[in-house]
């Protein structure tokens, strides 16, 4: 069999906030050969994730940076061509960090094998994957609502907000969502049924949250940062939990530090409202509850108590452009890219 | 038997920044009678906190401001000298939300006893009271350091600061602290027994604590804020813990929120380390732990295992003198007034 070129998505240079398409380059090199013992795999939907932003900066964080000239990294959902590994088959499905690349040689740990007769394939990207089990384990694990408690959660049209409010429902808890124009916001309502959403681009935003939240914010699920934060801070009840789980608002935002000092009023607050932060990467609780996650939230979806939105982009050269807009916010569900099949 | 004139220290303005003498006012006002089911009291003790500078301010806070006339709030040990409710009798000494004055015409709640015999009075306002059941809470009920690990705690030889390192040397932890000069941080090593201690008034105190703390820091006790938040911030391990507890260097910043924004970089570490930040008051917890915490750390005073240090301003008059030293880190130990006896 003829090994195929491979093509790849390359980190060109390092951005200084928004990424641009010139810190991308799409490159074409061999295939490498089967691995001993591994996988030959070719990729047919990549996910676009905002943690991949962190990736491009060469600073210490929880996982290591991309090196330039080095694939992007990122998670996709792959056909097995020719299999070394024992429970492997060419044919079978399978989750893997290839990066952004139309085909890989893997020999890393056990990939995640996907049936897809139980599920679309690009959920375990989305709602069955790291999103979902994000959403899951921050809010269940760490924000831990109560009936009757108010739960606010940003960009929740996507991937992971659009779960922590259904995740919050569930819980008997009202869900607040906050998200970007009148389409998320009339989705997150009507069909995720939210009780209620936000636009962020409205001036009034913290007289909205005050009207729609009368009895206080119980559980915030930070994944924007930035002023909605500044937003929901003040309309926070005593013993309030704050699930840390992204900032995506100043991941590209090289001029956050200027401004006036918001530091201490946050101190403040965790101070005299006893409030709780705790920031979490999803894998933290991946061995005690990623089993139970993937029974409940499949189950949830099968009798649709549970919604999902996929927002796909054709072809791997246009990642780049798909994960700028994601960045901004104009991705209207989980982002993906069809690299192939 | 006649009734004595009261002597009380009332709120005369607010302050902006650190409080000054013109902020309060000594008055003179008639004893009141001895209450229907309550007590006369004689103030023997003032306790002086750092919590008392936010009830000078007009705003929400976890407990209710101090009015422009009203006495000053704050705790102390008394004389009962008249009693109309059982189980008291004159010459009992007890703890009692009196405020800042010589008398005081008690209805409130059961007033704590205290038994001159197992330890001295003035350890109710201090290692045995407040200050100290908020060290252990914060320790050991949000900290939780484990055998090996590493705690670091401003304020160190204060009341709280104290005991926080010598709960964390008593649970196999390492203890740095900070306190400011040379002769707190010899007390803090030499008597309290601290691993190390640094002067926070040093300029290369970022550079000092790191080299303290060659293993990261996985509990840091927040009883200050500012430039020390600043300097442990880099320094936190992956899961730290962050009891906040005090901000006092911000309760007198009127300016505090100029300069960069530090609150994006704070985010990004709870994020990227996930860290927990939890503000608490010590009476959360006092209905299921008081109790075990004075029989566990009265035997550790009666056995000298645990050791406090006591600063004791003469005469009410002096009290708001010693009060605007405590808030600029003049007092060494525990800061009371001697009102009476």
């Amino acid at each position: 069999m003829s090994k195929p070129v491979v093509k790849q998505i390359v980190l060109a240079s390092r951005p200084t906030g928004l990424p641009t398409a010139e810190n991308f380059r799409l490159e074409e090199v061999p295939m490498r050969p089967l691995p001993h013992g591994g996988l030959l795999l070719r990729v047919l939907y990549l996910s676009l994730d905002p943690y991949m932003r962190g990736r491009m900066d060469d600073r210490k964080s929880y996982a290591r940076s991309v090196a330039i000239g080095e694939a992007m990294a990122g998670e996709s959902v792959c056909e097995v061509l020719e299999s070394d590994r024992p429970g492997y088959a060419p044919g079978d499905i399978v989750l893997a960090h290839t990066g952004w690349r139309t085909h890989a040689a893997w020999d890393g740990p056990a990939p995640r094998k996907l049936d897809p007769k139980r599920a679309p394939i690009t959920t375990g990207l989305g709602v069955l994957g790291m999103p979902g089990f994000t959403a899951y384990a921050g809010l269940y694990l760490i924000g831990r609502p109560k009936a009757g408690e108010t739960v606010v959660v940003a960009a929740a049209s996507g991937p992971v907000g659009s779960l922590v409010g259904q995740f919050a429902k569930l819980a008997g808890a009202k869900a607040v969502g906050i998200a970007g124009g009148t389409d998320k916001c009339r989705y997150v309502v009507d069909d995720l049924r939210f009780d209620a959403c936000l636009d962020h681009r409205a001036p009034d935003l913290p007289e909205k949250l005050a009207a729609a939240c009368p009895k206080g914010i119980d559980v915030y699920f930070e994944n924007v940062g930035g002023a909605v934060w500044q937003a929901v801070l003040p309309l926070l009840n005593t013993f309030a939990r704050v699930p840390v789980c992204g900032l995506i608002s100043q991941y590209s935002a090289a001029g956050a530090a200027s401004g006036p000092n918001l530091l201490p009023a946050t101190m403040r607050e965790i101070l005299t409202k006893s409030l709780t932060l705790r920031g979490f990467i999803n894998y933290e609780f991946a061995a005690e509850h990623f089993a139970e996650f993937l029974k409940t939230v499949g189950a949830g979806i099968a009798d649709g108590r549970i919604r999902y939105r996929e927002d796909v982009t054709d072809g791997l050269e246009n990642a780049p452009a798909a994960f700028i807009g994601l960045l901004q916010g104009k991705n209207f569900g989980k982002a993906l890219v069809r690299v192939s099949g």
